[in-house]
């Protein structure tokens, strides 16, 4: 009996870490999910994933062959396979996770970091497929970017590019956490970014507001967007101040890599027209004439979806293409 | 008797326009230069070059073969083979300058603005051989990029990618004559940019300096770098934070890119340890750790000869390359 060709797709967060068989029309064959335990070893991670994938494999509703597997992982290094000093994961300062995965599956293995899986996800089962230039924003804790260079993933040099989360806004702004660098762009946008710019608001302006009742530790950006959804003037400020923000850099993106599109991704961008449209008019605003009314701001198609199973998986499913070539 | 293979390289600017016959290891079989007249039509130019050049292909000192035109222009499209609306020329909107061309000597044209020439220009015959990703940024009366990712130049959907001289430095910033755009890095960094900063120094300081006898108009990046040469404060400074803004963007580059190296050219960048040492500096201290102590900033190798026609002529070499991979 002909067996369906699969790829494995794993996504390894800092709290949990998500798996799942797909097909080359993004259909799951099983999928799943384990608590990452962040203070073990890798290798205690991949003992208990390999425990509840392989049952999977043998018992997918139809026979399937694994043709690899990709994996979305912090500061990972798609030339070398390794992870390196994850601010997230207790784990060796180089973890070799390629070679680890590989003997235990006996199929070829790639990893990349969660944006650079989104934007090659959004390539091969979303809004971007057929589009050969593009960037991928993901809006979350942080904000990642995934760059797409003539139908690529750019990884420069090092492996290491589409750190657009690191670019400046204000050399003397708001103080990075693990980075040690100031005023970076995820500072500002980004679910953490836009609850920071509340709290700024909040000290500014005397509007009352229900905000004025929730401890930074407390508030959630979802808290922030349904204020805002209430007519909430700080949290309408906050907003716009974010969509600002973004739309300038994204003019900025736009001057360096001339895409075709800007697709945006994360619990931020489900507020829709809270933050895509405004970040459009403010792109606008700072775009050359070249570039005026031509490039499209569009939500990820894969946000309802497993989306960071999907990117991981469509990381072979791209490889594979690109053998094809 | 055997024809040497060469490529014309032509470089087109508002004032003069450059061109010479290149071979594959960069020597010169003719070269010249004839003054554009920018109120011309581009046709009236095309027909004083050919009228150049052809006795220069008839007459070289050996026998030559033309493989192809490359041509470095403002606005010029890669894709379209068009020059579109360049502010210094006034030509038609839409220019075919290649089909122009090809008319004429029936052999491939190519065209691209004069950054992405040098950019080219520093792959196959400078500082850049060998390197697959990396960024050369060019400083004239404005400032130019061109981008080199996995061995190629970046276009990206439209041909405008590296447009790096009008990201934004300050929203609120300097004014661009011609973009209608504020703040973008050329105004800042460029031999006009360090003008404008040095006569904001003379507006915010009280050092007595040479430069005071010298009006805007009057004044050029040469003289202030005679008067830093010779211990000028004010000029020192212009220096220092034409250093510090470049350096600020170069680590945003590089968080975007993730390039091997970065290649400086232009007459301010002659000014060496003046630019392109603090420059380093401050790029290292806005860069993510990953980036740290990795990425050198590298002077043109190719700034003391026919760099542009070296250029132009580069880009026909580099698409030879292409059709053999």
């Amino acid at each position: 009996m002909k067996r369906t060709p699969i790829t494995l797709g794993i996504d390894i967060g800092g709290t949990s870490t998500k798996y799942g068989l797909v097909d080359v029309d993004g259909n799951f064959y099983g999928e799943g999910s384990i608590p990452t335990y962040a203070e073990l070893p890798a290798s205690a991670l991949l003992a208990r994933l390999f425990e509840a994938i392989d049952p999977l494999l043998q018992n997918a509703p139809t026979p399937v062959e694994l043709l690899g597997v990709g994996v979305g992982a912090p500061n990972a290094n798609y030339y070398k396979g390794t992870v390196e000093q994850p601010a997230n994961l207790m784990w060796e300062k180089v973890t070799p996770l390629a070679d680890m995965i590989q003997k235990h599956y006996q199929v070829p293995v790639f990893i990349t970091n969660d944006a650079n899986a989104a934007a090659i996800g959004e390539e091969i089962f979303g809004v971007a497929k057929g589009m050969k230039n593009f960037v991928v924003v993901t809006l979350g804790t942080g904000l990642g970017s995934g760059i797409v260079v003539n139908g690529e993933l750019l990884y420069g040099a090092d492996g290491f590019a589409g750190e657009m989360g690191h670019t400046t806004v204000d050399p003397d702004g708001r103080d990075h956490g693990s980075t040690g660098l100031r005023g970076g762009l995820e500072n500002y946008v980004s679910a953490t970014g836009i609850k920071r710019t509340v709290f700024e608001l909040l000290a500014k302006r005397t509007h009352p507001s229900p905000l004025r009742d929730v401890s930074y530790n407390q508030m959630t950006s979802l808290q922030i967007a349904q204020a805002a959804e209430q007519g909430d003037l700080i949290a309408l400020e906050a907003f716009e101040i974010t969509a600002k923000i973004l739309g300038m850099k994204l003019a900025e993106t736009v001057a360096y890599l001339s895409p075709e599109a800007i697709i945006l991704f994360g619990g931020l961008v489900a507020s829709g027209s809270l933050i895509i449209e405004p970040t459009k008019r403010y792109m606008e605003e700072y775009l050359l004439k070249v570039f005026k009314n031509k490039i499209p701001i569009l939500p990820s198609a894969l946000m309802d979806k497993n989306a960071a199973v999907l990117g991981a998986s469509a990381l072979i499913w791209g490889e594979l293409r690109k053998m094809k070539k």
